[in-house]
């Protein structure tokens, strides 16, 4: 069973109640607090050692991802973070200036972006250290961008560049807050979300809440300088396409806006954003899967992203 | 180090924006989310395999301990928990069943207290499983109980029984929201906790928070048939009192109010909670640090309770 079949298995049951307006299953709860005209948004996220960084890793580093994969799915709310709480899990022998250097890279996260550090919780964690971060968030009601809002003609767009995030970006991403923000106040996207999972999973997600099909241009994914080098390293190495559409973690946003509204938000975002690519890579369809066009023809995508448990 | 000197270094210098009400150091965060009557309370916390719960617990329980846990946190602000996220941590290899079990577990106790499970995230953890609960709630402005206000002459007042959870309370105990809830209204606490680290630990996390001491009564706390049998099952074992001041998970509430609300409050608590023992087990004094008063007199109480990193 991989990650996404136990969570479909979990959340088939969960309690529920009248505060909840999105439930799990998009990339933030949103919750009716009794603010007249905005919903709190409500996200936990936890980093692994071993799994989403090594124990060589930069401490500073540790810290800025475990609280930017947060920020990064208030961004994909189109969301403003305000509070966080983490919960750290650590070995029964450990060094205070490594925690504390963890905190240091968490610390200038949430300064940059306003967000309290409000507490938390330390643990010992025998078999390696854990950190759980809780965030919340607000949105204007009517202005959150949920996974399931893609429609037939839509443009696709995603920020930034893919694949190849291992090689140090999965450590240094900085979540697109402002950008998001920008985007549902001048050119609302109808499904959005933050690339974590790799492109085509996470394309996959949306198109499955939207009960939608996509076709993507194969020569507009734009591919990571990092996974291009991966690529010629030569034997073994991931192509640099599928690098970009399988690779995970790179925390970029990926959404759909009605077609008419392509090339003014391409226009406008060079102006605002200039440092930061916007491309658009295909297309919503009103049928099923993905399919990818290239100078060979169209052919569906099978590959399917990177999958926790897979 | 032990815990709570890293928690004192991480917490000297975190973010914090004007949300903020109640920061690093309470049982929860208490936020001001704009809503004029009540304060948004947000707590997170995590149970880890083979410190909060072993392999062979069943899994249930070891569900609703791990939401138990926060809920219990919300209680002792005086609070009514509204939504929950799940963060769980799995090694590759697990069985569905047994994570639906867990969150079997959790489902129930939710649905008592009308707590939504929002939704959550699932993450692979090579070194064991780990649950991380993250917990909202509400409570009237003016009405969350602090640690910090505890005054000299304060009765002090512990609910149940106290030491050897580990028999099995830890994974079954109830957290005691109406308790809390029914207190705040009727008999308001000046201070209050859930007794999570053992009595002695946390009360001197009361009168180092309200800058102020106590003395106890040996004979009156309230002492567990499972610490009485453990210290009876001969050589090695703890004292049974030693037990009931150190040892930890009890997640009963300790508290303090106007010693004129005593006699009172005893009085109206066995008509409202008839199966809950409520104990005055001594004062709060103008001085420093613990005494305990026995049939040999009185003496300063050193054990300091449990402690995660000790």
């Amino acid at each position: 069973m991989n990650e996404f079949e136990l969570i479909h298995r979990l959340t088939r049951a969960l309690p529920t109640n009248p505060a909840v307006v999105v439930g799990a299953g998009d990339d933030c709860a949103a919750l009716d607090a009794g603010v007249p005209d905005r919903l709190l948004l409500f996200k936990t996220d936890a980093v692994v050692e071993g799994v989403h960084f090594q124990a060589d890793a930069p401490p500073e580093k540790i810290g800025h991802k475990a609280l930017g994969r947060c920020l990064s799915d208030i961004a994909a709310m189109a969301g403003t973070p305000t509070a966080a709480l983490i919960t750290i899990g650590l070995p029964r022998e450990f060094k205070s200036e490594w925690v504390e250097a963890v905190y240091a890279g968490m610390n200038v996260l949430a300064r940059r972006h306003e967000v309290a550090i409000a507490g938390g919780e330390t643990t010992t964690s025998p078999g390696g250290v854990f950190i759980s971060v809780a965030l919340l968030g607000w949105v204007p009601r009517g202005k959150s961008v949920l996974r399931s809002g893609a429609e037939a003609g839509d443009a696709i767009f995603v920020t930034g560049e893919l694949g190849g995030s291992l090689a140090g970006k999965h450590l240094e991403f900085e979540p697109r807050l402002a950008e998001a923000r920008w985007l549902a106040q001048h050119f609302p996207p109808h499904a959005m979300l933050d690339v974590s999972d790799g492109l085509a999973g996470d394309l996959r997600h949306i198109l499955n809440a939207s009960r939608a099909g996509a076709e993507l241009l194969g020569t507009s994914i734009p591919i990571s300088r990092e996974a291009r080098l991966a690529a010629k390293a030569g034997a073994g190495a991931k192509p640099a396409l599928l690098a970009a559409l399988t690779d995970g973690e790179d925390f970029e946003l990926l959404f759909t806006v009605a077609s008419r509204d392509a090339v003014p938000l391409l226009d406008a975002w060079r102006t605002q954003f200039p440092r930061l690519p916007l491309t658009c890579i295909g297309k919503v369809t009103a049928g099923e899967g993905i399919t990818i066009r290239d100078k060979n023809g169209t052919r569906p995508l099978t590959a399917h992203g990177y999958a926790h448990f897979a």
